[in-house]
């Protein structure tokens, strides 16, 4: 790859060849991709990438891609990026927009990762590729592989939704049930992979799938005209996420695209914050209970931590956590005010955001981009306990106007 | 609307003009919107749609909104087009390609009728928008109308599943669930939308909306390079989308766009196929049982029949059966070979295809667009009967290895 340097340790500093099948540093660390932003910056303007497919592989010399990697078959990435103006007003703010990443192809936003995945795993010539997770990880990995020609092996721990199961299966992968909790299946996952070579999707092992992730925030730059905000809220679960988010602008930064570095808001769920803690009490992070509804970020020990910490360290960032009413309350606001139906876990940066503009941290002077990063229909039982009931009446004009005269409604 | 000439009645030929709040023509006919092909001659070239915004309203001089109406706010329509060769090879066809309107805000093409809803409603001066659906058609109205910030009035029956109704819910929608069947839920919203006077979303009476579901078969012809296929699959309930893509294509025909037009196939389910039965038996259509798991396409008395009809005969079209068990294999190998996860509702039109390639109809020289009109995510219990199980294994390599074995699965 012409546009990479090597891959680093964020922990001791070795670096490694940027090899396709990377993993972790022999230390333990995670490794982080390190580019020529010199060759870069001779190869990419903003004028090359306007007339580019609408997709995460429009940022090509920005990925650590071989230049004859073809693109990924699904369409990832270039989710919208709404003005949310009425939303804005009633937070506060001076200027909002939502950045709905449910609307990718498996819908949510791990897709970005799992598209990396794949591209490098036909670098490296593997044929299958594997991970355990119960959630948006798997179903992304199930899916684009699935339509790259790829097989997957996927190992799930027994209690895993059948509706996620499901998902799985309809995508042909091979599904391992695995009796026992987690840290079980991800330890036969290990010896499989270990076994047959399989290629590994774990975003706490393989250095590649931050990079994938970070294409939400060149979109952002991108669809703003590379005008920056002033923060950039998202949901935080095991940190892969937030610490791509970071990388993209830091990119962006060096190859002079963008004059400004937003500043990040890690919004974690109050019953699970282990990343946010450690921000806010100057501390290494310990692992935490996972009592949360937002199933997607109840991470108690986050494989990503070191990346994510130094993430919002880096950008000044602020942490905030909401309760899981706080959650479904930003659920509903975002779809009576914007139309964008995100999943719990997906909505908390919002939520999060809330909370802040509530505080008086974040105001009227303030910019600010949240990103959706999954879509409601993935858990529906959890919008179905929030949303309230409907009005319930025979067929009858009369009982409706004294029904709509109650609860007061408008009419016209 | 300089674009427009009037609405015309296709029963009795009576021509109205075209202002937003058209029904339907007095003799009861369903009207239809007639261009002016030389105006949007003149104004329209392939090079100007190049530069267009991806969404359905790149292609505003064919469609029936005022020059100065605003683009409605989701990013509605350009939906991935995917070469689907593995697919196509199983099949047996020369080529095929997967259109997967799942991709939408709401998650199904219905977005595209809703989001002309919202723009004529905003013409109309309207602040309300009703219609009586449990499905697709209420969660696209809803989410389109709440972006837009017009308010709701969605009448379901009682019967409608809970997660339906969270959907509308949290999209802000008043939601009335009507004690009694549709018909019931129907006429009490027809009495409260004369009462009140709110814009009518309703694809059996407002015009308009099949006007916005042609953009589906715009897109496919441009991102075809203005190439057309052989054949065109859709699945057909209600009529109003088959008679919406057939009008798409027309109009391109008329403009000189395209130089052919493709046969369409009207998919139906076993269980509920009074449009198919009508052009098998080249009779009037008569109503049917509606026996099928595929919700969104289980309409036993279909409203738009008549341009259902007249579209899949102008095109010298194919119609085609398939059971509920049909479907679902469609569902998985959409899922296997593409990444594609379609509700069975949207898959109809692919099991459709398989059949009529299984019985020689359609073959090795034939190219063909399928349509997948709905996300798989709306409708997780049907996935989950038919997917099969997962491997169940204790976290025991050996027993791994031996389950592997036994499947006969390929591990390299």
């Amino acid at each position: 790859m012409k546009n990479v340097i090597h891959a680093k340790c964020v922990k001791c500093g070795k670096v490694y060849e940027a090899v396709p099948n990377l993993t972790n540093c022999e230390c333990g660390g995670i490794l982080d991709i390190v580019y020529d932003y010199d060759y870069i910056k001779k190869n990419l303007t903003k004028e090359k990438l306007a007339a580019r497919p609408n997709t995460m592989w429009r940022y090509r010399e920005l990925l650590p891609v071989e230049e004859t990697t073809p693109d990924t078959p699904l369409r990832v990435g270039w989710s919208p990026l709404y003005e949310a103006d009425r939303l804005g007003e009633k937070l506060g703010v001076k200027k909002l927009w939502i950045k709905d990443d449910g609307q990718n192809p498996t819908a949510s936003l791990k897709d970005r990762a799992s598209a990396m995945a794949v591209a490098k795993a036909k670098e490296a010539g593997a044929k299958i590729i594997a991970c355990s997770s119960t959630g948006n990880a798997a179903s992304s990995l199930a899916g684009n592989a699935a339509a790259a020609g790829l097989r997957t092996f996927i190992f799930v721990p027994e209690r895993a939704p059948k509706g996620k199961v499901a998902q799985l299966m309809t995508f042909g992968a091979n599904v391992i049930s695995v009796q026992g909790n987690y840290e079980e299946t991800f330890e036969l996952s290990k010896k499989a992979i270990e076994k047959w070579g399989w290629y590994n999707r774990n975003a706490a092992i393989n250095p590649y799938l931050s990079e994938g992730k970070k294409t939400v925030s060149l979109e952002i730059a991108e669809q703003l005209g590379w005008k920056m905000p002033d923060y950039l809220a998202i949901s935080v679960g095991d940190g892969c996420t937030i610490a791509g988010v970071w990388k993209g602008l830091k990119d962006l930064h060096a190859i002079g695209f963008i004059d400004k570095l937003p500043r990040l808001i890690s919004a974690q769920a109050e019953g699970c914050h282990p990343i946010n803690r450690a921000i806010a009490e100057n501390k290494p992070w310990e692992p935490m209970e996972e009592n949360t509804l937002a199933d997607s970020i109840a991470v108690g020990v986050p494989r990503n931590a070191d990346k994510a910490l130094m993430a919002i360290r880096e950008s000044n960032g602020i942490v905030v956590n909401v309760t899981d009413e706080e959650i479904m309350a930003a659920q509903k606001l975002l779809g009576t005010t914007c139309g964008v139906f995100g999943e719990p876990a997906g909505v908390t940066g919002t939520a999060g955001l809330k909370k802040l503009c509530e505080q008086g941290v974040i105001g009227k002077n303030d910019t600010v981009v949240s990103v959706v990063t999954g879509n409601g229909l993935k858990d529906v039982a959890n919008a179905i306990k929030f949303c309230g009931e409907p009005m319930k009446l025979p067929n009858d004009l009369d009982a409706l106007v004294a029904e709509i005269d109650r609860r007061g409604l408008k009419t016209e």
